[in-house]
């Protein structure tokens, strides 16, 4: 049983991302980063390498697919980690190497795009996880078994919301390169605000709830003056089964920092979600006390108690969630070197199809005068 | 400067709200309720007004306005708590009888009658008050001075909720009379949740921020069988002076109790406060430290330092805030008396009247496809 | 059943406490204040029973206990709200006028004092109700309940407090009046801090568990400079049954309101309540999840359903609780009137003079070295 | 800049802290672990170091000491996660090998031997790191420079508590390794609960402070019967400057799960924080609003800045504070290696030798009837 060996595009110095994409991959001792292209500037490629003490560095990522798979000792799996509209040509080009990828979100700048991903993933036959973190958490992991046990009863009402505010300046104009290509349509897509953080939070309602989001009535703002791309939306939702609800998203949410919400309310049970305080998960039972579940109970289900590390009080976070992806990414990516089917407890290429479809609707709706879309 | 005397319809036994309007109008030891016509069921009437040691009892409520207008020491001002079809007829006995009016929210159970009600109101030159409530605690006039001062800056987003859960269950067919004429489009009008407690969240969003709702994007549901009414709405906002927001209000959301919550979002900060933990209101300006502005505290504006009875710490709570709205309301009523004017701080019949096209415009939205109605 | 008629001793302008006691008493309609001697200055006295509308102004509050109890229509009980020094005589003439009392905590400034109201109240025959306000919350009734039907198990630890931070500077030489005699060992007794607050932490532990806190080990500090009694306590506490705890009081927590907080840890469950938000009672069940009961709940216990007055999530506070004592002493004063036995739900004398025994105790151990004293 | 090499002893299969070491080593990709002693049992040592990946596994600390000394590419450090009494063998081992040594609280089982590991670190010139994880949290740190700014004011009260319930039942008599030698005088020394957690919580009281503790008057008890140490412990505290305090720690408390909380009031503002919210720093300044520092905030000092790897709003717990310590103490490794001086930014030797000399007063305070012994 081998560590597994990771590289990864992106993430060069500057992109907080880089970083926490590595300590995820390598935290239970699974897995070492051992080559990158890891910026398209070849200095900053180099230096970033070098700070990583990675054993090789590219200066493109074509160059890195094709050695990488050539050399004995080669990287398992790519991790993407560019902006949006270079996710398809750098992960088209891993696939066809026969490398697996592991790949930020959204799954690409253009509902095109990501269909074409679809096809390349499904011919390739390798294994492809898109980094949606929140559902990485134990207690969202123990939210979903809550509704899939029936102690919601039947789902009426979702509230679900994201909020931040990093965005409430024209930061794009100020040399923040992070603000800049999110702002961009060229690199971004269609949307900002919907495509960096609300595909999380639609994500989070279909992952708990286990119901898919129909239709979108939504209105999309742009704050900022002079900003090309949304940096604020709200939005009504239908889901499947009669389920109604409202997602709202806003990078201009003055004081709000990383503030991801979801609350649903069943015909048994209330439940509610705090990113901020993600060890706790709050259930309101029809009639009965609130009860507060906490990460680490020896009460909660297995898949609780396999995304924990620590006792219960040894708050677990951001950077634990997101290895908790990995380690059910990287128990697939063992699993295929030894023949066996892929288990696919993390979020993959369906997923980002369906969040692609989401932003391309919620941004039809908004410019449509907030009628309803399909999803 | 002798008590004012205060008379009530409706209220009697059984109805949580007339002992909130009795304790909330005798709080402050300004007046006391010394009359009313508390049920049209006579044997409950006077039952009711023995309870409360009333001087004197009615059947009806047109008996009770002529009396009293005509005897040396009659009421000063009455309290309608009745359904919401009532309000028209009893105010306007009152008002034409020359009696001040306390009226319960929302104003009516129709816009033509609301308007009717304005109209009567301005010819009796009489004061009105309607009671939402949540305007009268601290904290909340806090909020509005924030606002007011600049402090917030320019208001970018609101998200306004209230969730309940009292309706989850046909209560109605199950001999709960509250949940019956709630439910009853005769005596309701045409929304339940929407009118009952939309109306509170409304009001709550246009007196803090100052800015009216110009328009909404509904969908109103119905999610117990059978219900005539709406149980459960949700809607995108667009306010004066290009802000937007949401409002969701539930009274279907399992295990939430009475979840009245808003959150601002300005150029300069944040603003939530929740009422079920009003005493506190959380301030988040940009690039800083969170605040939390607490009721009793000596850095708060004059607004809220008015509206506090016992130090910091000492948790004041619905009841409180029910008696500031009743005690500006009789400052006022002392002030005609002196031939002085109105100075209005609570709300009043422009806030009724706005209130039912606000419902009227949810209703009018939903009803057509979720489409922006102006309210 | 004619509404109660009550009096009061003191209270007058500029004491919060006086207008407490008024909303408490005619908070359920039981009980009008109509008499006062609330003063020793008779120009304040005059002018506090006018703007509180009494019948009955007195400048003395013997003549008030002689006058009462002889016209027609005098008072049923009278309020004691006068500084420590005074509860003894006070007391002692309306008991010895026939007339029930109730007393603003600590019971007297000395424990003789004390003692001999003990034997007052004893031959007087009359009732005597101590406003240890804290126990008239709902969810303070609730944890007892909790502990009483054996659900926390056996009790280990207590951890109480109570924190506040009025008096961290030297207020009793700026002129303020509350300071001036809580400071004063002629009017205050033996302590400031542990009288004033310390005995609400060790009522509630009592009231709570059921257990009698047999000795204390104790540390009593000045912080002010020039301060001549305790301003702040730390204790040790050993209960009877075995428990142990800690008992800390301060007047100089800096930032801290009126932070009285309880936590018990039994063999079976935790318990904690917290007086600023006292609508909630924190469980936390050994191996399960946490609950939160919450005032109002339908599966609350019934001495809880009974000090509530609004549905869950209609926030009531700490007059509310103070009218929970006065509403079970009223039970009783009518009880009395009936020639019924009192039924005595609220703290009464035998807890103020364990109180006073507390109070000396905690004196005495630190004055001696910080060593175990018995209460 | 090579990675460091880390050996570890103890640690091994079913043990926690030997994961949480590893990750907080590793975390920052400044060390990787390669070698291992991780069991007295050699199938058990075998088994955790190939789970681990180590390419060195050892039967025995001595023979580990004295080969990984010897070669080249030996360990830089080694990490100590064995049960108290093994302190200090094992660290004499690797010291006077040359090997510098992170070690696990308490220092050791007696005072006595945390004495002479005194002597053998400051003969052998090797560096020391004593892992009291909490100093580690990015906003602990923010503390101690909120308190050494002076914006605390003088320091007069402190209230300091480490809750926990994991031996609320005789685990140590049910097969539970960790509960059997944290219970067994042999092993753990003269004390269960303050060792292993009064520790922590003394320790971060003088962190962040700047006092030491000079005496306590201490009350330790064995609430589980038949235990041979204590579970619990109440004690009161005096510290340098005259700031009185309480410390409290269990182990039986109830559904607490690592409840380490600490308040400090001052004479300009009160602070608060705690463990299982770590990513908050409470700061209630007098007279003002009461304000919430977050993690990440870019108002925040410098230690707390550097201590932090996410975006504000990205929460980070447990490991990362432990990866904290790691990272300085290795900051420290590299500087040795350069010839600089070590700054010294984590908890060592000192920490531990003061820890030890808590523990045994006490433990003598208790013993001789709860009176005051200087630390």
């Amino acid at each position: 049983m081998r560590k597994l060996r990771a590289g990864i595009v992106g993430g060069g110095q500057g992109a907080f991302i880089g970083a926490v994409h590595r300590i995820a991959a390598e935290l239970d001792n699974e897995a070492r980063v051992v080559a990158g292209a890891m910026s398209s500037d070849p200095e900053k490629a180099k230096a970033s390498a070098a700070a990583w003490h990675l054993e090789r560095s590219y200066d493109c990522y074509e160059t890195m697919a094709a050695e990488e798979a050539a050399i004995e000792g080669g990287i398992d799996y790519v991790i993407i980690a560019t902006p949006n509209n270079l996710h398809l040509p750098v992960a088209r080009a891993f696939l066809e190497a026969g490398i697996h990828v592991v790949c930020d979100k959204p799954l690409a700048s253009t509902l095109d795009d990501a269909r074409e991903l679809g096809k390349i993933v499904a011919s390739s036959g390798k294994l492809f996880a898109l980094t949606h973190t929140y559902s990485g958490y134990p207690m969202v992991r123990e939210a979903r078994d809550f509704v899939a046990s029936g102690r919601l009863g039947d789902l009426r009402k979702v509230q679900v919301e994201y909020n931040q505010d990093w965005l409430m300046e024209p930061l794009e104009r100020e040399g923040n390169k992070q603000a800049e290509w999110r702002t961009d349509p060229a690199r971004s897509g269609v949307s900002c605000c919907v495509g960096d953080i609300g595909t999380h939070a639609k994500h989070l309602v279909e992952f708990v709830t286990g119901r898919k989001v129909q239709s979108v009535c939504a209105e999309l703002t742009s704050f900022v003056e002079g900003r090309r791309l949304d940096d604020d939306a709200s939005m009504l939702l239908r889901l499947e089964g009669g389920a109604r609800g409202t997602l709202v998203c806003s990078q201009i949410a003055c004081g709000e920092e990383n503030a991801l919400n979801i609350r649903l309310y069943g015909t048994k049970a209330g439940l509610e979600w705090r990113q901020m305080k993600p060890n706790t998960l709050k259930v309101k039972p029809a009639g009965k006390s609130w009860e507060r579940f906490r990460s680490g109970g020896g009460y909660l289900g297995e898949a609780a108690a396999r995304a924990t590390r620590t006792p219960a009080g040894h708050p677990e976070g951001y950077l634990e969630a997101f290895a908790n992806i990995y380690r059910d990414f990287m128990a697939d990516v063992r699993r295929a070197a030894a023949g066996e089917p892929a288990l696919c407890n993390y979020p993959g290429i369906e997923d980002g199809i369906r969040g692609m479809r989401f932003v391309e609707a919620a941004v039809a709706s908004s410019g449509n005068g907030t009628i309803w879309v399909e999803v």
